[in-house]
């Protein structure tokens, strides 16, 4: 097949929930094929795809292993240059710590035409599937979102500058490092600064915890909060909107947290 | 009707395109009883609902005022004590500068079942769609989005906090300050800072220009764009996605910068 005969789609699954796929991404999905996806995209959407239709899987690997960019871009390229349409299927949003970029511009390199179809990020979902609303007036004016973990292992330097902020702080994969989050949080806010983590945001499993800088630990251990979790800082935390913690969600509170 | 009878479902329009809506922001749609439906909102998405349904605009009225809050809310109250189910569609996400923590605690504080459904806010959708990757490895660690005009008319006093970090800054609403936000910009990094503007995102008249610190106020001028506007700042906007500039979409260019 020639290189401009195929194209590929870049599409935001969105947190979980297969109905928080976009119109326009399911339209592809069905339409798809080929469609490579990786460990955080819930499966139940492939089913929407055609029965002709492929699936790889270019997630973690046994051992917790990521596959290398390298081989995802390789695999990309040559579902590009064997299939008419190809859905890059990514959770979340495809450039929000997706590595998207990356994959746009080495097709483009090989001829092939690419697309991005948005998805629903989790940095954003969470927080409003938890009840947490992330701007609110009186309270803070912008939100800071940032990876907890960089390529090195290192805890991002820009987690410094946002604490020292009034912004409403969002980790993405920062489970890893999440006593040393609450401890910077706990030097440059408060120990007393709200934090919740929400576990497997839209999901059928779907869990928050709301506390405290000081607590935080101890609270996710105590109810064993895992990766996939999203972990938001600021006084929206201890602002939720009515009818999340005694609704039917699996919702933990440490004391000292308040709700309208 | 009894309160218990009646929901008010919170949806995300997303950032204009009817198609970046989610699968389940447009079923709750299809069934609404009534939409109250701001200017943000693409009207295409409302032929979607049944022909009974009724159309309620809450938006800027005649001489660009908007509609106080309050009314918002009383027509939402109102509503729902009149109808089944009632759909809130709001422009990106409800809870990103949305006021929708506001509408959902008058609500609960009546008695009334609220339910959100998040959206594509266009802080996130405008810059993919534009080519630009908010997050990109090797360049930033996180982006930082803020509201260019607080209630008070004053520009946030976060977006200085956020011109003196290395995040990738996301002005919304800020096209009225923005010669504010460039020399800003200008003085906290530096005139050759990289920034775009995108006007109308995701929708058929979608124009974006990439252009510097020290020329965005003319550049903005010469092509006239206006509201509604997404601002970007960081150097992730001098590295944007093969085949957006050349492309057939409307975009403009500055000299001094560069592309993949």
């Amino acid at each position: 097949m020639r290189p401009e005969d195929s194209r590929v789609i870049l599409v935001g699954a969105g947190p979980g929930d297969p109905d928080l796929l976009t119109i326009k991404g399911d339209r592809m999905l069905r339409k798809a094929d080929v469609v490579l996806y990786d460990a955080l995209v819930n499966t139940e959407m492939l089913s929407r795809c055609r029965s002709t239709a492929k699936f790889v899987y270019v997630g973690k690997r046994k051992g917790n292993a990521p596959m290398a960019q390298e081989e995802i871009n390789r695999l990309l390229l040559w579902h590009a240059r064997h299939h008419r349409l190809v859905v890059r299927l990514k959770g979340g949003d495809p450039l929000v710590f997706g590595r998207g970029h990356e994959e746009v511009s080495f097709l483009a390199d090989h001829g092939i035409k690419t697309e991005i179809i948005p998805g629903l990020s989790s940095a954003l979902a969470a927080p409003a599937l938890a009840g947490i609303s992330v701007t609110q007036r009186g309270i803070t004016e912008s939100f800071w979102v940032v990876t907890g973990t960089l390529s090195d292992g290192t805890l991002s330097k820009d987690i410094i500058h946002a604490a020292q902020s009034t912004a409403t702080l969002i980790v993405l994969m920062g489970m890893g490092k999440l006593a040393e989050i609450a401890s910077l949080i706990s030097a440059l806010r408060s120990p007393l600064e709200p934090m919740a983590i929400i576990e497997q945001a839209s999901g059928p499993a779907q869990r928050q915890v709301y506390t405290t800088a000081q607590n935080i630990v101890a609270d996710a251990l105590s109810h064993r909060l895992a990766t996939p979790a999203v972990i938001v800082v600021g006084n929206v935390v201890d602002n939720i909107m009515p009818g999340f913690v005694s609704g039917s969600l699996n919702s933990y509170q440490t004391s000292g947290i308040t709700h309208v």
